[in-house]
């Protein structure tokens, strides 16, 4: 009854205004190495990334990485993360992303992205840097903190200050035309445009500006707590749905989802942001593409209890198959078929990026 | 009567004492891509690194880089530096050095660089840097300048601000037991033992220490203000001499240097500055060795005249062949030796780089 359906995909423009490329689009997204990827994963980034497969442009090159160097922006122990890499491109192919449409890679198998990284750094300013969100967020620390305050001194590391100008680097080196990215990226997109901007005034016209693909759907939230995202850092097991849960746990993690006490449907994401949640989930695998508002009035006389059902059988049916493909991948040969699908999207990865850096290279004089 | 003396080297351990280490040595150091070094960058950096060349250990390794990713935190213009990169490289082989035994290579044909410069990035303090003082002074702000102050945000790009870590990676890629360096970047290899420090810390004992060999030599000053380093970049072509001029050239520059009214030979930096500067440039290339001060003794009864006849005697000799031996390299078959010795150099530096990779791959996870 429920099953993926495609998500509305709306394409920004650096202006903001919708826009349809008729040029051949080369996509690229990244996704953090934290192994298996959860609900709020798979319906932000990963179902973007399956539709994207579907492009009918023939031309279209899309690039998918696991991006452990931004990772090790936190202390990282090196077993576990080289673990956590394999595991996250096993579930990416368990959900369906086909190694022959996109090339999946660690980051880190391409020189290219540090080296543009570097280039970038220099006509990148650290005023602009420093007005950015996600060092402060990461560090807990207030939106207007500065440089020069007491705190950031001792614990702001480069890296974590320079994320962005890493992730410009990731998109730029591909040329990248459409970047699917949640809302919490798009200042980092606005940056690395402006890193276009730069690099095309000082060297000429040679990095490729890129366009914001968002979702139309809403974050999905933790199920313990709806106003805050669902996270696997999060450490109440029943917060999230791992897309590599067993029926059984899924059933019990929805069925335990906090709501309120009105026992109907609506959906209302500031009044009753726990029963709207469980709406957006729903209208992700929803067959017949209903949005969440929809859901709600088709579901009008239902109790909370019947939604919670229903959820539990939409997401159980939605990710079925996902986590014996997921075990598979990790098992069989020893994962050398996933060790296979990172050497072969590497490659092609770093064949697409040293064409950009030979232009790179050729402006600047390297 | 004066040739190429031999400089004195200290090896200066991390507390600052000098040390005899037995370990195979491993040398490490950069040269701007200035085009053709001057007499300052002889004294300093390329008369130490043709010592080196002597260095009765067999295992010892050296690689002499033409850091290229650094010129560009300064807005370069693509073809000038591409010329100027092949220019100091014949520069260097004119001087002496050795591709057989000395590794010459571009630090842009090295992707380890970077990206041994993002990994350290992840452990380097913003705050530890925003102390450091280059990018102060190439800004032209005063050391106690702050990341905060006003002119500061408008104009300091990552790229000069992140320089330190950069050539961290430039020396602990090449796991250098050894970094001829200028006084002036003492302070960037005491950055750079920091970061091993850290990294040892995070992921294990792999990086290994360097340590800084300085030249006994004072640095060569300006011919025309002789209380200010020599600079290519000065506009009076009179303050510098280029280790390319002509003989003719060499002796009108030294003839026209600014000394001071007392028609006698001494050595006093302080009090007669001009003079002293002479007397430092003549005991690079006194043949029996003799430091600066004994040179004064020695032709105290001299007067100015007679010591600026026997600097520009010394030069033009010591400096014999250069500027012939460097135009051959450019031209000859189109400069394609000079070619030739970058990519052999850098193919070697690329092996002894992917050595330390592969072990830091390993303890981060990557």
């Amino acid at each position: 009854m429920y099953s993926l359906r495609r998500t509305t995909i709306r394409v920004l423009s650096p202006g903001g205004r919708c826009t349809i490329s008729t040029a051949p689009r080369v996509i690229f997204s990244g996704i953090q190495p934290t192994g298996t990827p959860h609900l709020g994963n798979f319906a932000g980034a990963i179902r973007q990334w399956l539709n994207l497969q579907h492009d009918p442009d023939e031309k279209c090159r899309r690039f998918f990485s696991v991006v452990d160097l931004h990772a090790i922006t936190s202390p990282q122990h090196g077993q576990q993360l080289r673990q956590r890499k394999r595991e996250t491109l096993a579930a990416l192919l368990a959900t369906g992303l086909d190694p022959s449409k996109s090339a999946l890679f660690y980051q880190s198998s391409v020189p290219a992205h540090t080296e543009l990284m570097w280039i970038l750094s220099c006509i990148a300013s650290t005023g602009y840097l420093s007005r950015m969100t996600q060092w402060k967020s990461k560090l807990g620390l207030s939106p207007d903190t500065t440089l020069q305050d007491g705190g950031v001194k001792a614990s702001l590391k480069l890296g974590l200050f320079s994320y962005p100008v890493l992730q410009a680097a990731d998109i730029l080196v591909h040329r990248a035309t459409h970047v699917p990215v949640g809302d919490d990226q798009r200042q980092h997109l606005e940056f690395a445009r402006e890193c276009v901007t730069n690099f095309n005034h000082a060297y000429g016209p040679h990095l490729r500006s890129p366009q914001t693909i968002t979702s139309s759907s809403r974050r999905i939230m933790s199920l313990q707590q709806p106003t805050k995202k669902m996270s696997k850092s999060d450490v109440d097991s029943k917060s999230h749905i791992l897309i590599t849960d067993t029926p059984e746990e899924i059933r019990r993690k929805v069925m335990a989802a906090l709501t309120d006490s009105v026992n109907s449907v609506s959906y209302d994401p500031e009044a009753r942001p726990g029963v709207s949640n469980l709406l957006d989930i729903l209208s992700i695998f929803d067959s017949s593409g209903r949005d969440p508002a929809q859901l709600a009035e088709d579901l009008l006389n239902r109790s909370l209890m019947d939604l919670k059902q229903l959820v539990a059988d939409a997401v159980i049916t939605g990710l079925q198959g996902i986590r014996e493909r997921f075990i598979d991948f990790l098992s069989a040969d020893e994962g050398r078929y996933i060790d296979w699908v990172e050497a072969e999207g590497a490659r092609k990865a770093r064949e697409n990026a040293e064409e950009t850096m030979a232009i790179v290279r050729q402006a600047i004089g390297l």
